[in-house]
């Protein structure tokens, strides 16, 4: 069971890395100082959750209350901004970190909300809050269009693996294997949804 | 009394479809994909409403734990994505719907920030932005300057609305009274405005 | 003490007028109406404190149940839309209401999170968004990217002034000193970047 935790450590922390990473490459492009950078780069890493907290009645924020958050967004920014060639080689690892990330976001906040004393309804809502709230807001400071709205599976990707979750509890699966299932879930649809360029359709009339 | 409740249930759920369908329109001719589209619809009806709740202390926002509002949202998704010909059908009920559920959320916004203990100035406040913050934030999400601060009468038929739930209290009418009188003079006011294209001055400089 | 009260409370609506007198203007440039100029001004002036609020528990928040701070920015619009020649003449005080505002934002914003009994770290991150968040919003409700992401030193000098207020309490300095020293750090800094037009540094790559 430590082994477990210290895993979902681990992912967590290396998710709110890729999130963060994202976050400071895109706000570099716009021109953004450095201290947006960082701004930007700890929203990505941290605003799903702070909306999930303080609808759950989290307060505060585990994202403003937890150094190590601030930390790895820090660092994120730091290398996003001065080691090119170090970006170069995390391209494809971020990507990836960032699918670990949205997997674990999605099961956890589904598992903070249900902790809560919360219905399934909220669980399932604030699993994928949590799990794309950040890009949301980082696409908003970046004045665009949210991308995961038009992006490869992404949102419905959460949506999959915290109702993996939900039905794991239905059916009286063991506590262990619950979020595990909804993390694979989710990542598995994610991977695919990469490799394959699956997309939602749209109904472009522009 | 069953039937005012029965009446206020089915406005607030019109409202909603009625809000629903312009924040999917609106994501649908952006080019957002099927979920994006659910998520606008999902948040142009329940995000004023959300908003409300977190600042009330009303954990969690009945706008996420209630099933109706999703399943409406749903609806109002698949109607505006599916059925162009009964769009072109539903474009003047929904126009009329937006205006019923304006006018509902603004004086049910007031309401229920009274119900929690709090002051007048807050319930009006609130009351505005249940009926008009899904619409602001929709057009953030859709990357445009809110339509409400630019449109005919919107916002400040709202605000009519609200400070005359306050003055029916101040003026102790009849409880049964005071919502009806709210909810009427918005509602007169924004098809008056609709009508005749009243708008307030702006000093556009651009 | 009742005279550092008094200033305090001076320089808390100086600020909040100096805020508003920047949203309004923006928002007018951008075409608002007259209620959509007013929705701006009262944003920039108090969204910063409520989200603060919103995160240590502090419900309602201050910013909507305490009508001087509607009644100030109400005033702020007023003279935005009507006294053009006033406004000339507010241009230079308004830049340095809003250095005032901007410090003062930020250590009220360190004291108040830190007597809700929450920890440094939101502590810090409360004091920059109390005193930068107004700003952000609106931008973003005037659709680009927030300035203060890119101009002369600005939210790092937030930052430097609730880093004094917490380094004050750790060195046991005298309570009547803290908030006054960290302010003096923000202003400082806020002026001298004005004044010499210190930014920090951007990677543009458009």
């Amino acid at each position: 069971m430590d082994k477990l935790y210290s895993l979902y450590t681990f992912i967590d922390l290396a998710g709110t890395f890729a999130f963060a990473i994202s976050g400071a490459v895109a706000a570099k492009q716009k021109g953004l100082d450095v201290f947006g950078i960082l701004v930007v780069a700890f929203t990505v890493a941290c605003g799903g959750g702070i909306i999930r907290d303080l609808c759950i009645g989290a307060i505060p924020p585990a994202g403003l209350s937890d150094w190590r958050y601030l930390l790895v967004s820090t660092i994120a920014t730091i290398i996003a901004i001065g080691l090119t060639p170090l970006m170069k080689l995390l391209h494809r690892p971020v990507i990836l970190f960032d699918a670990f990330g949205l997997s674990l976001f999605a099961v956890s906040g589904v598992d903070k909300t249900l902790d809560y004393g919360h219905n399934n309804e909220i669980a399932v809502l604030l699993g994928i809050i949590t799990a794309v709230g950040g890009g949301v807001i980082r696409d908003i400071f970046l004045n665009r269009i949210p991308v995961i709205f038009e992006r490869e599976i992404y949102a419905a990707a959460a949506l999959l693996g915290a109702i993996t979750v939900i039905a794991g509890h239905y059916l009286n699966l063991p506590d262990d294997w619950i979020m595990p299932a909804g993390f694979i879930v989710c990542l598995t649809v994610r991977l695919l949804a990469l490799k394959y360029h699956w997309k939602l359709p749209a109904f472009s009339e522009r």
